[in-house]
């Protein structure tokens, strides 16, 4: 079990559960899709086969992945990211895309269409218009229960938390 | 030092930067500004001294941070992210993203001009119109070396990498 923060933030209490060594590695390697143990052992050379283990049995207790034997004698398994997990591939691309610029240029996320660069970026989930980074802030209340415009009360909750050169 | 993966992948490449306990928490409480030492600490409940100024020595010398001295009797250290540094903010940001709807949902990331709920997606750098994740993969190529619209055989060079639900 990964150690815990113990801190009311999302950004925490994400890390709690894929923040051990190799497990967004993991994530990486199923975005394409089904893979099998050991295609994942061979894909993530250096990983000892108990790791790999622990890491799919956390992320399944997590509901990051699902496991299912394509063998029964011996037991053979094979994992898909669940939707939960699927959607960590946004967290995959911000690592790869800020790692394309400085630490490994050799690669850098393009789209398949047209071949030209993609950026990372904010944009309202409301109008689906661009968000700059320096406007993004975490906002500590339930969305139930709050408005979308504000009091004043309430944006003296918010910290900005998550800006972001990307937006 | 973290420890390596051995592959020749920006994912990879940038977890061995970041991706240790800790270390993605520091970058989050610089995002809004520069920050002493002490104040590092009382955000991040938790962390023994010793290991803060590990990790913010790691940053130093990876480029994420930069460090002044604001006292030098006794010596007291101030620290600001670089924009190498201020760029992991999309990083930050889409872990929050994600926390804030599977693991905390307390908080969201919103809009501060409008409240309106934010969220990540890719865009194109050169029309800057919006990419589905699936469409998006890794190139293995400088890209001084090859057209935007490439040839099949560099399109032999693709893979899927970055999937992601939120494109």
């Amino acid at each position: 079990m990964p150690k815990r923060y113990g801190q009311s933030c999302p950004v925490a209490r994400t890390l709690e559960l894929i923040g051990d060594r190799w497990t967004l590695l993991v994530v990486r390697d199923l975005l394409p899709g089904t893979r099998r143990f050991q295609d994942l052992a061979a894909s993530l050379a250096g990983i000892a086969p108990n790791i790999l283990s622990d890491r799919l049995r956390l992320m399944e207790e997590h509901g990051l992945v699902s496991r299912r034997l394509y063998s029964a004698h011996p037991p053979r398994a094979e994992y898909e990211l669940t939707p939960k997990g699927k959607e960590l591939g946004v967290v995959v691309g911000a690592l790869a895309s800020w790692g394309s610029r400085h630490v490994y240029r050799r690669a850098s996320l393009v789209h398949a269409g047209c071949g030209h660069e993609v950026k990372l970026g904010y944009f309202c989930a409301d109008c689906g218009g661009r968000v700059r980074g320096a406007e993004v802030v975490f906002e500590r209340a339930r969305r139930a229960a709050r408005p979308p415009r504000p009091s004043p009360r309430s944006a003296a909750r918010r910290r900005p938390a998550a800006r972001a050169s990307a937006g």
